[in-house]
């Protein structure tokens, strides 16, 4: 059995609890964390503490709280044995302590509350301070997820960086969609089959193939006439800093 | 049975003839286009012709073609009794001559080649220049989807350029992701659970709810060393531009 204690009580771990507590390989052996009424949700299941300074003893420890606390927090910790591993996509190994056995365990995954839909296809981005402890942490990423891959700090802080395009910022583009629609009346779930096939065509082919519209296929008079509709600038700014951008990555082929 | 003609041999043709060639209560009496090639597609279950001067006699003329050439092909066809409809998102009805019947099935879908997922899913928005005539195409939807919207010509314009946004530019956000991966030898593969999520997220929430990331969450430190991660001035730009959008969306919550 893999002993894991879980620090912080976010999202993150709220997910990893739910799916670390019901795996027969794992013992959660605690919860440790700074709201009372958040510890309250794992307590049903598991010793829960609000002391950091006295930890149980475990095999690994993941640190799961915001990315801009891991390093103090990681550097207050009392851990003598076990390996400590932070959750974070942008923050490197390095920020925890030299001294201890360290590792990364990135689920590449937007969490929010709802548990997403398959889970077992989530990446997990796993490093690790040594090939054995590497091998530690890939047994416990398999109890989570099928899709485990050894990726270095400076390799997910790029990953990262790629996910808030592909996920924050094509939000954003939903959205801004959804604010033309509620602006002219018209319901913006007429335009969520669409989306739904785009994503199932990214899915198989790459965006590159996928990308259709005025821009890529060089049809100036629908941008036009679109910049001339949008009556926001910031819109505007956006309609055509995005137009420029799809035609240098097609324009060698227009 | 209703008799149909298609005008036009691209994708859009293609999807409708599929779609209204299998349905018991259609007639599709002919297909005309110009291309003897891309006709052959047609010509196993349906009469094709490439003389535009004599059609067929039809309940419904559907001209399935390019944006730019509607209005010209449209005004010198030889219609006498039957409605002329066509399928564009950005052409407004008055586009087809004042003198027929006229309306618009546009199908709120970007249509490539292979046949979307659920297509009694996808919104059909229709416009009719009478009563009668509407009634009459919304039967002719309803043999395709069962999604048929009233829609028109200027709210019909605005889910267009709201297509664009939500689909065109999402696609670009998952092709500039695939950029950034493809610089630092990581596959692209590995957001493509995340990209999905976002998209089954947005089935069910609004764009506006399901947004998250730095930008959301005003997260000014890690907004500035993606920047300097970005060593191309355009993607620099895209970056800035879309995070300061959506902290003026989300500025008078933070």
């Amino acid at each position: 059995m893999l002993k894991v204690i879980l620090i912080g009580t976010g999202n993150i771990s709220k997910f990893l609890f739910d799916v670390l507590n019901a795996h027969p390989s794992v013992n959660l052996v605690q919860v440790v964390g700074r709201n009372k009424q958040a510890l309250e949700y794992f307590a049903k299941f598991t010793p829960v503490s609000r002391n950091f300074e006295k930890l149980m003893e475990a095999d690994i420890y993941i640190l799961a709280i915001n990315d801009s606390a891991i390093s103090e927090v990681a550097h207050q910790l009392d851990i003598n044995k076990g390996m400590l591993v932070h959750t974070a996509g942008s923050v490197s190994m390095e920020a925890l302590p030299a001294k201890l056995r360290r590792g990364v365990l990135y689920p590449l995954q937007s969490l929010s509350g709802s548990i997403p839909e398959k889970i077992r296809e989530i990446p997990l981005c796993v490093e690790a301070s040594s090939e054995e402890d590497y091998q530690l942490l890939e047994k416990l990423a398999y109890c989570i997820s099928n899709r485990v891959e050894h990726i270095n700090s400076e390799e997910r802080r790029q990953l990262h960086l790629a996910a808030v395009f592909a996920n924050n910022f094509s939000n954003h583009m939903f959205c801004l969609a959804s604010e033309i629609c509620k602006d002219h009346g018209v319901p913006f779930d007429l335009l969520r089959p669409l989306i739904r096939e785009s994503c199932n065509k990214i899915m198989q082919l790459t965006p590159h193939e996928a990308q259709t519209g005025p821009a890529r296929r060089g049809d100036q008079e629908t941008i036009d006439e679109h910049l001339e509709m949008l009556k926001e600038s910031r819109l505007q700014k956006i309609y055509s800093t995005l137009s420029e951008s799809i035609q240098t990555t097609y324009g060698k082929e227009l």
